[in-house]
């Protein structure tokens, strides 16, 4: 369920948690009967992103406030920055470092207030930071819990009571690099989960190999995506991290309509080995299938020099003879020398 | 060099041969002079198809003509067809099964004759049928010869002269499944073997890791990528091959511009090893990268089922929580029980 952030004011009509179908159902019965014509965003999470997408192309004016230092937490905040110019070209008003306090009515409209002396009114609010697991079943049933109140499961996706499974955004997650558990509810895992539970379930012996926190959210035109460790969580593995940043051309730029790609790779110094990337660009420059090569090659355990070897596709319209992710791997190990 | 085909009358103005940089020019000094109206392109792989494209795209009325049964033919038929269906949608004559004899002055025209009784009139032809090593100058300095006549080099990228060094074209290309030298003349093997022939001539020690026969191409809005083995070459390479095609929707089809994506996937019926993959869809369907997952587990030598293990990035403008080219896999296993 959608994580309540303690703001008051969370159950006045028009403002809106996002989490399940239902949500989206009345929001959008919301726009239709009501036609508001401004929109507070409460989190800068790839949710609050791509509805403050959707809502600017519906037209309305929309203010995004995130409590942290950028949007998209979960990137760098050198592409942090891209994606909240991105936002504001479009329009959106970006408003980072600020926590959202309290939201009243006030005539027709809300006005919503917070911390540094934020204070705004509106026409609808909607609140996207994160989910929780709900487990208060399964606890009542004598099934352990975990990382954040998730139910503990085993490789095989079994709980602590016999021959029973759990699955999705309710469990704890396997992390392939960490080597340990870890909570990251996305719809990829909970399909692999979900197979791997119910394989077992009749019989089945699966293991679940893990998340490497693959993820891509589209931003505008921009796509961002991101794979395995970034430098805090590689430090905290025991890696000695190293981040190389790089900028391409995300196809030959003697053919029309070639865009910037932003990529980041993480690597261990020591070892040469691949950690993590992250990547941002035009949302129809293959940035989501080439974040996958990073992510296939980070399952296989492969080093960032050897991402060289790789025979990868090429035509001018979309790519390199180097594809930019062996470019990106080149400027990493160079960087490294 | 371009492989320069038996037909009659290749010297004649309005002729092109196509390979290198004086060849474009000469052909665009051409398009700008005389204007033509119409082209016979000779040869229907990816060059001539994308001749094909360009000359559409200035106006010229296009038709290819392919000796074989179908244009593409390091495709699998099925993929080649629909291929022909997209070059025809856009005016695209597409004549397969005729091998061209002659070409003859006919006042201002050329007239393009063949088997079958093909015969046509057309202001301009383009022949690209294949290219070859030139190795004339190397031959004559001692440098053994291998497959076609290309330099027979180490995985050093070493000829037998000592110290000596090739790549490129001219070159024999190690295979990474086969396990032998081909001769696959591609701009991502030719940078990759110069990088480890230059390395190796200053004192390095790299070798080759060899070719998949990666390559992609776009051919007005679909693009057609393959990997690694078809069926008749696993064959040769001893496995037992089983191929297998699905269709999915490029994205989720909620979002607005999903498009059909074919996937082939071949493997192995015994080890369940995955051989090769084809792929055609839209050309902003994240083809070229996709064929690249792909690519990055056949050089790591994964087996097909693993494919369903990745965490692959998804959003739904961009993918599904099953990636493609996790559910053309699903397929194959299927038909393999």
């Amino acid at each position: 369920m959608p994580v309540r952030p303690p703001i008051a004011g969370l159950d006045l009509p028009g403002v809106y948690l996002l989490r399940s179908m239902e949500d989206s159902f009345a929001v959008h019965t919301h726009l239709e009967a009501q036609a508001p014509r401004s929109a507070v965003i409460i989190g800068g999470g790839y949710i609050g992103l791509e509805m403050a997408d959707a809502l600017t192309h519906r037209g309305l004016s929309v203010t995004v406030v995130e409590h942290g230092a950028s949007v998209l937490k979960n990137f760098d905040t050198s592409l942090g920055q891209h994606v909240a110019a991105e936002l504001r070209r479009h329009g959106v008003q970006v408003v980072s470092g600020v926590g959202i306090e309290d939201i009243v009515q006030e005539g027709a409209q809300l006005r919503v207030g917070g911390s540094e002396g934020f204070s705004t009114s509106t026409d609808l609010v909607l609140v996207g930071v994160g989910v929780q697991p709900v487990t208060d079943l399964a606890q009542s049933a004598g099934v352990t819990l975990g990382v954040r109140n998730a139910i503990r499961v085993s490789r095989a996706m079994e709980t602590n009571v016999p021959n029973t499974y759990a699955a999705g955004d309710c469990v704890e997650t396997w992390h392939h690099l960490l080597g340990r558990p870890t909570y990251l509810p996305l719809g990829t895992t909970a399909h692999k989960q979900g197979r791997i539970a119910g394989e077992n379930a009749v019989g089945g012996c699966r293991e679940f190999a893990g998340t490497l926190g693959t993820q891509v959210v589209k931003v505008f035109e921009l796509a961002a995506a991101r794979t395995g460790l970034r430098d805090t969580q590689a430090v905290e593995a025991g890696f000695d991290p190293l981040t190389v940043e790089s900028t391409y051309w995300d196809h030959k730029v003697y053919y029309p309509g070639a865009h910037e790609l932003r990529i980041r790779v993480t690597g261990d110094r020591k070892t040469g080995r691949l950690l993590g990337a992250q990547m941002l660009g035009y949302w129809h420059g293959e940035v989501a299938k080439r974040i996958d090569v990073f992510a296939t090659a980070l399952f296989q355990g492969m080093c960032i020099d050897d991402l060289n070897a790789l025979d990868l596709s090429y035509t001018p319209p979309l790519s390199s003879p180097w594809d930019p992710v062996q470019m990106s791997a080149q400027a990493w190990v160079k960087q490294n020398r």
